[in-house]
This record gives structure tokens, C-alpha cells and sequence, in this order.
């Protein structure tokens, strides 16, 4: 079922979404405020689109051109024992590409984020990470501005 | 990290996956065996590739169009609430894209099919699909013959 095409109510119709780290008339990327989770970003579409394929093919493939971008960033950066992607939309069918960085020792590993947690995590994400947050934003924006 | 090249001991390199439903050389369809969402179907990479930006683009390209074609086709079949897009690969580290439809009703809804369960699906999920299962798989893979 499609998203209603004016996206009256909808969160990401209304506010950025997260950290607004890049952005160009059709998409934007934020980086998700996540302690369990610091390496997440996501890839939002700017206008009111549900589902993935109401975008036109030449949309879809900038929109995995960016995806993949952001997944480059993070796997140079944080060698990450594993990329997760998703379009999800269930709570906010406004089409956002979920891209994070998922550690062996992350709280959840080996089950999606969305599972229950598997573990404490001492130190906590944030301090195992192998750059700081700013450093990891300026990698993932740096890619982003590489996508033609 | 990348996959094993060689995917020694991978279960997606020395089996199907599913059922299988339609393939070529780079990619296969298959159905996942899921009462709870029997509407969930995978595009998984035949070689042994962990990571969707190991592909190159006219791969991703392809990769994205044979996912989008299964969702066009879900969405024609079934009208789901929303279409579910995911790659993890954290337990099966060889490139395999979910696409799975949701339904308002199912045990999990709105969140992703990996939380904990909601509520108790009676009549059980297959007998609310709008059309059987042999009916879905056709429609998924006309879709699948029809992508360049």
C-alpha cells in the first residue's frame, strides 16, 4: 500500500529525521542517535514515497548508488564484522534505507538490532569504536559527495 | 569483512536455501518455509559475496532490479500493508536480500519480523493471504522472467 503522497503527519515529511549530515533535492543521510548502535545511519528519500519500487529506476539505483556509499564508509573505517541494509517503514512508511555497522561483540550480534539483547556491552559501542563519531560522519559524507 | 571467497561451509553455497523458484547464473528466487510469514521470499547472490558493495554497480543494479520485481509482485498479489527490505547476513554472511510482505494483522506488526511476538494470528496467516501460495510463487516469478 502506498504512503499517502502528501505526508500529512508523517516524521520524516516534517524533520530531518536524525543528524543531517548530507543532502541533495531527492535524498538526504542522517546519522540515528543510537548509543547501542553508534554506527547507524540512514538514507531518507525527501519527497513521500512507501515503498521502494514507486521509485523510477534511474531513482533506485542513485538511491543503492548512495546506500552503498555510506556502507563503504563504514566498512574502511570500522572494519565492522558485518553491514546490515533495510527498508523497513512499518511505523514510518516514508522510505529510509537503515545502514549499520554491526559488531561481534555488538548487543544483539548475531540477531538484527531489532531483536531482544543478547548481552551486556562493557566498555559500551561508542569507546570501541575505531574512530570517533565526527571522524566516521566526515568519512561517510566524504562518499557521499563522491556518488555521482 | 568480506565472506570467505571460497564460502567453505557456507549453507547458501552448498544448498538452495529454499524453495527454489526461479535462477540464472548470478542470482536465485527462493521461498522461505515461514507459517508466520509465508509471504517472505529471498534474491540471493549465487557466488559467495558477503557484502552488498562488493558487487559492482551493474550488479547491484541487476541485484536491485530482481528485488523490485518481487516486491511489484507482492504488492500486486497481496496488497500488503508493507513491503519489508532487508540484508543482514550476520548468521549467513553471503549476500541474500529479504523481501517479505507484511500485513497489519501479523504477529509482529509494525515491528520488524525479528522482535518478539505481538499477538496470536487466528485464522492463521496463510489463510488470510488473497491468493494461495502456488498462485504468489507464479506471479513472483513471471515478474523475475520479465527483468532484463
Amino acid at each position: 500500500m502506498s504512503a499517502a503522497p502528501n505526508g500529512a503527519g508523517c516524521e520524516l515529511c516534517s524533520s530531518a529525521g536524525g543528524l543531517l549530515l548530507w543532502r541533495d533535492d531527492t535524498w538526504r543521510v542522517i546519522r540515528v542517535d543510537d548509543d547501542a548502535f553508534p554506527a547507524f545511519y540512514r538514507v531518507i528519500c525527501n519527497r513521500h514515497v512507501g515503498e521502494f519500487s514507486e521509485l523510477s529506476a534511474a531513482e533506485r539505483q542513485r538511491c543503492m548508488n548512495l546506500v552503498c556509499a555510506v556502507e563503504r564508509a563504514l566498512i574502511a573505517s570500522l572494519a565492522p564484522t558485518k553491514i546490515n541494509l533495510a527498508a523497513l517503514g512499518n511505523v514510518v512508511p516514508h522510505l529510509h534505507w537503515h545502514v549499520i555497522a554491526r559488531f561481534d561483540w555488538d548487543s544483539r550480534f548475531p540477531q538484527p538490532i531489532w531483536a531482544g539483547a543478547q548481552r551486556e556491552v562493557v566498555p559500551p559501542p561508542l569507546e570501541r569504536l575505531a574512530c570517533p563519531l565526527p571522524v566516521l560522519d566526515d568519512a561517510v559524507r566524504a562518499a557521499l559527495h563522491a556518488v555521482a
